[in-house]
């Protein structure tokens, strides 16, 4: 039986301390979704999970998101390879996050630019405002390659 | 001067390969913030920034966010003493999200129930669903104690 949610408790003590995973869908039906790598913590992404996906990722332990921009449930790496093994799943005090520790496969890589995280550039307060430097690495895979098989 | 930014490139690899920081704000005006222990990598909370928050935060090395309960700037940790000090700000492919590594003034502690992180508790499939386990710690201080001073 596919896992469902109940309706987030009105008592702020029930929501926070309690038991009872009752997320706090916002009003697309979205929870925020923070994605580490298990093995040393990197910042991997951030993206978005409907009730749907997030059930799909309790029962299959695999990470399932919603995508925003193409309005669709998305199996994270079903193209690439690089599926997210979820090691642990925690939620947040008013239940409207949650944080995947995952074990990533196929070429360790995240991003669809093909490198390990989406965070691979570092803000900076320059004369003329804030820059950025790219700090994060270079692509694991070509993004060419991997996706033009679709 | 105060920061501002300038509005996105339509141009996606100018977005995700560019030095030019160009945040795109949802239609709220918000981008997602992910903030972690600049000691550690611990995943401390998530919340959001509006421009005039993300402008502040690189203005002054001090985390800002933008409160959507009370709908109003937030400077993190000005009650409870649990200042945020911005080591390093990074922005993600699309640049619809920012990552914070800060040190944490005060208790050590960022999540308003008192605990360090906002993130304590542990999401298992369980016969009767998804449930949750306390797994994050203590709190570090008292909210009713720390927050009745306002």
């Amino acid at each position: 039986m596919p896992i469902t949610f109940d309706a987030p408790s009105k008592d702020k003590a029930e929501l926070e301390t309690g038991t009872a995973f009752t997320p706090r869908f916002d009003e697309s039906g979205l929870v925020t979704a923070v994605v580490t790598d298990a093995k040393d913590g990197e910042l991997l992404m951030v993206a978005h999970m409907n009730a749907q996906s997030l059930a799909l990722t309790i029962e299959t332990g695999i990470a399932h998101y919603w995508s925003r921009s193409r309005n669709a449930l998305w199996k994270k790496g079903e193209t690439s390879g690089n599926l997210q093994t979820v090691v642990e799943l925690r939620t947040d005090c008013d239940q409207d996050a949650v944080w995947l520790k995952v074990s990533v496969a196929g070429h360790d890589a995240t991003c669809h630019t093909g490198r390990r995280s989406c965070f691979y550039r570092t803000v900076s307060n320059g004369p003329d405002g804030a820059v950025l430097t790219i700090t994060g690495g270079e692509p694991q895979f070509d993004p060419a390659a991997v996706y033009s098989k679709n």
